[in-house]
């Protein structure tokens, strides 16, 4: 709790000085003003996370996050859940789809187990391992307070070993067999949704489980009554440890000021935690994809980010948030290596 | 006009075999299906495009064509004509909006001056100068037959020659002070719309002298009749010598099986040139953004094509394209580097 709560406090505001310093070199750069649109604001951005006018982006990784969830038994997820167990050490191995993507993006990808749901033999995976799996949300909380401190806690010194190690732009990755299940349940308590509202298919459950899924939810959030006010008892009984790992590592990047990329889905879903336990975790998150699951655009609406672009992605994984990082780079190369109009030689 | 004659009839189908191949490779990697969406859709164009079921788009160039317009002189574009002058040599030294998108995304950009208003003293500016500017449409054709025939074979030479050097990816880009006049122009007479509906503020021009754009586009139309079923009599009448380059580029790009990259407005005004002489060139053209420019959406969609990003770039020089290359590269990173749910000894 003491780490939490450190984590929390040490969150500041943007540097809106050093945003007015770069925001001045954007708009004098070597094209009409405006004419970069978003990658301008982007900047901006970055240089009020980083007290940095000239922010970099090149140090990046990928936090993939992975957990097994009780309410599987539930049957609201098509896949078996020994998936997440298969799934983990692959991340490793470097061939999943957000591996890929973090390979094109320059970026590394460390992988944490939180709580599958067997004890893996797989060297490269970190392991931090809460317990195997939450309990079953529709009879009770997913775990117990301490437990979601503990996933925070996790989350929070993954990443700051990260960023000791130099890492300068982090997102965020998850595998956990039903964690949509989980997203879906944080986004209706939150958003104060009916759970028919915020519920898709995830990795493919068919159309006609959706109503059986919403019906889960709405007996996990009858049975447990989450108060939507306090975010770590959201955590505690709908949530998940991925889930708030990754709220950790949302907490621990804007302590440490770092820019973070929040992927699809279920990283919204933990940003609306983290946002939860400390308003000013906004400041420093990054948006990425739309996603095409369902309860997408509501989460990212909810959490007031502005999507960059629409692939009708929905793997998770953080493989959203690794496409991104290249336009996060991007922006900080404008800023680095193009010129002003004055130094171009240039009198409008 | 043989190399533009030759270059058209080579240019072929997608190759449906292929594309089997890798869209059954993409449904079986280690994903539920679908789950990465326009990436996966990406990936399969990419093979029927290159013939390779494991597509590489790792040599990337952004071809830039700089050209002036003598429908400058109708006081259609907010800054002085020299910008083009000035900015041309900028592509050389690294230093503009493309230059930085490039130099993240790892793509080499060339520099070709097809009819800058002045003589240049640029090293590394390729030049192959057809004349100081077009004429003004607005009181006759821009160029002759003959050069819009050269401006074509100008990018035909230039993009064949990048592939001999290697080059898998290509991009396109311009410079051209006034030139989404001609592209506003072009897209006009193209999509029959009135010019009121397609003309945009280019690189600033204010709100104000947007009607009297429209009625010097309206002006060019009256007087030069271009045929709409005549790209060659379009580009000639209302286009630019860069238009014809890029439209040169695409051509090529399409003839050697090798996917280009369509960035905003201006490249989308060329790419409709090049469909009009060559309607095959479609299955060679990969979309970047949504430009803020007003008649991209239109354009685009015209065009058949749909943006992967919004970023409200309206930069143009080919910048949305360098962004759009790490798409391309991710999408034959998930071919190449995800592995198989069979090789992840995962049975669904």
């Amino acid at each position: 709790m003491q780490l939490l709560k450190q984590t929390i406090e040490s969150i500041g505001e943007l540097n809106s000085e050093v945003m007015k310093q770069t925001r001045y070199r954007v708009d004098h750069l070597v094209k009409p003003p405006g004419s970069l649109g978003r990658m301008e604001d982007l900047a901006v951005h970055l240089a009020g996370i980083t007290n940095n006018p000239f922010p970099e982006a090149d140090q990046k990784v990928i936090i993939v996050m992975s957990a097994d969830h009780g309410v599987y038994a539930e049957g609201v997820a098509p896949n078996d859940q020994i998936i997440t167990a298969i799934q983990t050490p692959n991340f490793v191995r470097g061939v999943t789809g957000v591996c890929a993507f973090a390979k094109q993006a320059r970026a590394d990808v460390v992988v944490v187990d939180v709580g599958v749901a067997v004890d893996l033999d797989a060297p490269g995976v970190i392991n931090r391992k809460i317990r195997y799996g939450t309990d079953n949300m529709a009879k009770g909380p997913a775990m117990s307070r301490d437990e979601a401190i503990q996933a925070l806690e996790i989350g929070i010194e993954i990443t700051s070993e990260q960023i000791r190690q130099g890492k300068n732009l982090i997102g965020t990755g998850e595998m956990g067999i039903s964690n949509t299940t989980a997203s879906a349940a944080i986004l209706s308590v939150l958003g104060a949704f009916d759970p028919s509202e915020v519920v898709g298919i995830g990795a493919g459950l068919s159309i006609d489980r959706l109503s059986h899924k919403a019906d889960v939810i709405r007996r996990a959030i009858a049975c447990n009554r989450p108060n939507p006010k306090d975010g770590i008892d959201v955590l505690a009984k709908v949530g998940g440890f991925e889930i708030g790992g990754m709220a950790g590592t949302m907490l621990a990047a804007a302590a440490h000021r770092v820019p973070v990329v929040v992927d699809g889905f279920i990283s919204t879903a933990a940003a609306l935690i983290a946002v939860a336990l400390a308003p000013k975790v906004k400041n420093f998150l990054i948006p990425s994809h739309s996603s095409a699951e369902k309860g997408a655009a509501k989460a990212t609406a909810l959490l007031g980010l502005k999507s960059m672009f629409d692939m009708d992605l929905r793997l998770g994984e953080g493989s959203g948030a690794a496409l991104a990082f290249n336009f996060v780079e991007a922006a900080t190369y404008m800023v680095r290596e193009m010129v002003t109009l004055e130094e171009a030689g240039i009198t409008l």
